[in-house]
């Protein structure tokens, strides 16, 4: 493949000071590459795949940094070419140095994800698994991490392999009676391509059903707090981020805009949207910030309608949330009961942002939202991403075609093409079947350096 | 040594996401520690040095990651210990969770420092260089680096080195004379003794004029923009900002607060104070910003005070900085000559911050700031650190006191106990002679996993 010609490298490591970076180079070319800037007991060129070299790395009679190399010689590397990675000294100045000494030398610099996508390309890893790769490093969560790991492992790239076969196997009978028509033979009664069908189907469908719960491990749960004002809609947000372990003071990187926070509960991502100064009335509806907190609501897979215990239950506002989150999802809490609780019992939920009292009943709740529908062991192979998803609904499409046309006892060739469809439609999962178009929409996703 | 016995573990990469995290591991269990949650073609515990393993780490049977694991063996290693790298996907889930597997196996969490410490108690790196690892990783600029890696190749190290063996010469003579005391043999004459301390008194003063230029180096110069409301100190420091390459914006991790910016002119470090809203009235003098303010002025390096050509010459603002300001040096900036030149002589430097005429002049008289009484090469040794700067200025102190013994005709005992202090003092430099108070103060400074 022409993209594979030129060698290339990057930081492999997070952008900053630190005890040590890494520089990644993969390509022809690497090794002699990094050899003309590296000084070390031996000559990398002569230096076995999966050995380390402590040496210096120069700039003319300029020395840069003392480092170690590592070489990993094809196929033998993650993207199955001959490889270097230099450790150095974690510090911008010197890895932006050596980046700009090996551009100097024929190699250029990586584009995002052009490690893993060469790994693709040289079958170290098929389409699903590259894919994973990018959520793995991405992952916020225990639940998302597990679930980028079972697919990097090849979870799904097995199901749908499987899968694969199967359908091959019906569609190669068909195809033989084509290839046979004349003389009229039957390699597979059409009651039992129907069976074989229908349950491929069934076992995609299982599938398809995992995805809502996917995407909640590996995106989160997008939560809004609604209500309206005074009712405590900061201090409870304010009380569970304390309560859960808030995941994103931690960990640089991570989102923290004006109104949105994420906690992980057990493990699951609840990204929590503050929609302080949400007012529906017609008048406020051009400003941005409400259009922003509308969004908020609109696309919440749940909904906390907030109101406390010296407040009427507003109807109308509840109404107008109803109409406005797609999903329908709400749950009525009722706040600051540490005032008294005023008897109302049309509320799911009870509890004070000032005590504490019944936040833990909220996150029980919250959590149960979340994995509603999840009825999944570990080893559950889970769809979490929205191209599989897409690939394996077109191909239940192809699959009721081809039952139609043999129903209908229309000729073979139509079933022919709908089984290959499915088939294609399946390989496009694990990248049997890809476009420039597809790659370069995923692995432009990935960051630099993977 | 007791401190070594532990073995040690840490993330050495930045904290964050990216393509690769490594953990470092070191100490006596390192290897057989890893290969208790490590699967993969080989047993680490008999691999070489220097080779690199695929494989997966495990919790139980839970696989936590697939890594490359690099075995070092001792002494062939940074610390001079049997030492792991484990190269991770850049998640701190992941490197978290193999900490934390490290730990059950009898590893603890490395303390700031503490990779380097063991480098240097086990005679990989002298004191000197191990204090430049730290310095090499926090180098903000090109010369504060330069400076640095010629500390860790060891040019400071040398140059003490030297001095330390001229000095344990001449103490030799000397202690030879009072071993044979009775005997009254001379060893070495009055004068030529006198003559070689000279001589190393001489080198050691010009290694001492080399701190201010090395500070500079190292750490920066501070300068404060200093003058009346609306003379346009802002603008002028955003226009220098834009003006020279802002190192700040693009490195995570760099210090930016309210009032301080840092540019690098030609590879050395400014740090701008906008001292804006100074004034220095009695009735002001007890708000926190003001008292900010000041102590930026008291500790600039150089002081930009800046005047508009539509206000006099603050004469009474300037007598003050001049008092404040313990270098006094300052620079007169009349800014806006772009509203017509007010043909006042008694400036420095006429600039506009709205046209930009005149700042290029401005950043060259800072930069000849800086670089004032430099008249050195690439490789001069260059003294940029306050503890060896100090031990060299106790090692001149103790050689006067030699030198004023011998001129005395003291008895040679004294003569004798003041070399021996100046050795020693030399000897603190380079870790000959070290407390663990001394130790400590070094390391902690580090980062973790250093």
């Amino acid at each position: 493949m022409s993209l594979t010609e030129d060698t290339i490298a990057a930081l492999a490591t997070p952008m900053g000071y630190g005890a040590i970076s890494i520089i990644r180079v993969s390509g022809e070319i690497s090794i002699i590459a990094v050899d003309t800037i590296f000084t070390g007991k031996v000559k990398l060129n002569k230096a076995k795949s999966h050995t380390v070299h402590y040496g210096n790395i120069f700039d003319s009679d300029e020395m840069i940094d003392d480092v170690l190399v590592s070489i990993f010689r094809a196929p033998n590397s993650y993207t199955g070419e001959d490889s270097v990675e230099i450790s150095t000294h974690g510090n911008p100045l010197i890895t932006n140095k050596i980046l700009e000494l090996l551009t100097r030398n024929n190699i250029r610099l990586a584009e995002p994800g052009e490690f893993t996508k060469r790994a693709f390309l040289n079958n170290r890893l098929d389409l699903s698994q590259a894919e994973a790769v990018a959520d793995v490093i991405s992952s916020h969560t225990e639940a998302s991490l597990r679930g980028a790991r079972n697919q990097l492992n090849g979870l799904l790239s097995r199901k749908v392999d499987d899968l694969r076969a199967l359908l091959l196997n019906v569609s190669s009978f068909v195809e033989l009676e084509l290839d046979f028509a004349e003389e009229d033979l039957k390699f597979i009664e059409k009651s039992e391509l129907i069976k074989r069908i229908d349950n491929i189907q069934a076992e995609i469908d299982s599938l398809l059903k995992t995805y809502s719960f996917g995407r909640t491990m590996r995106d989160g749960v997008n939560v809004a707090l609604v209500g309206i004002p005074n009712v405590g809609k900061s201090s409870l947000l304010n009380y569970i981020l304390k309560e859960s372990r808030a995941i994103v003071s931690e960990i640089p990187g991570t989102t923290r805009d004006i109104i949105r926070e994420e906690v992980s509960i057990d493990g699951i991502l609840f990204k929590l949207y503050d929609t302080a100064g949400i007012r529906f009335s017609e008048d406020l509806i051009e400003l941005e910030g409400i259009y922003r907190s509308r969004d908020a609501v609109k696309n919440a897979d749940l909904v906390l309608y907030i109101n406390d215990v010296e407040q009427e239950f507003d109807q109308t506002l509840y109404e107008e949330i109803l109409i406005l989150n797609n999903k329908k999802n709400i749950l009525t809490v009722l706040n600051k009961i540490d005032k008294g609780y005023n008897g109302a019992t049309n509320y799911d939920i009870s509890l004070s942002s000032l005590t504490g009292e019944g936040i833990v009943g909220l996150l029980n709740k919250m959590k149960d939202h979340a994995l509603v529908n999840s009825n999944f062991s570990e080893k559950t192979v889970v769809v979490s991403n929205l191209r599989h998803y897409q690939c394996l609904s077109r191909t239940n499409e192809n699959l009721i075609n081809a039952r139609d046309s043999a129903m209908k006892n229309m000729s073979g060739e139509f079933v022919s093409i709908d089984l290959r469809n499915a088939i294609n439609c399946l390989g496009e999962i694990i990248g049997e079947v890809t476009s420039e178009d597809i790659l370069n929409n995923i692995f432009t996703k990935f960051c630099i350096g993977k």
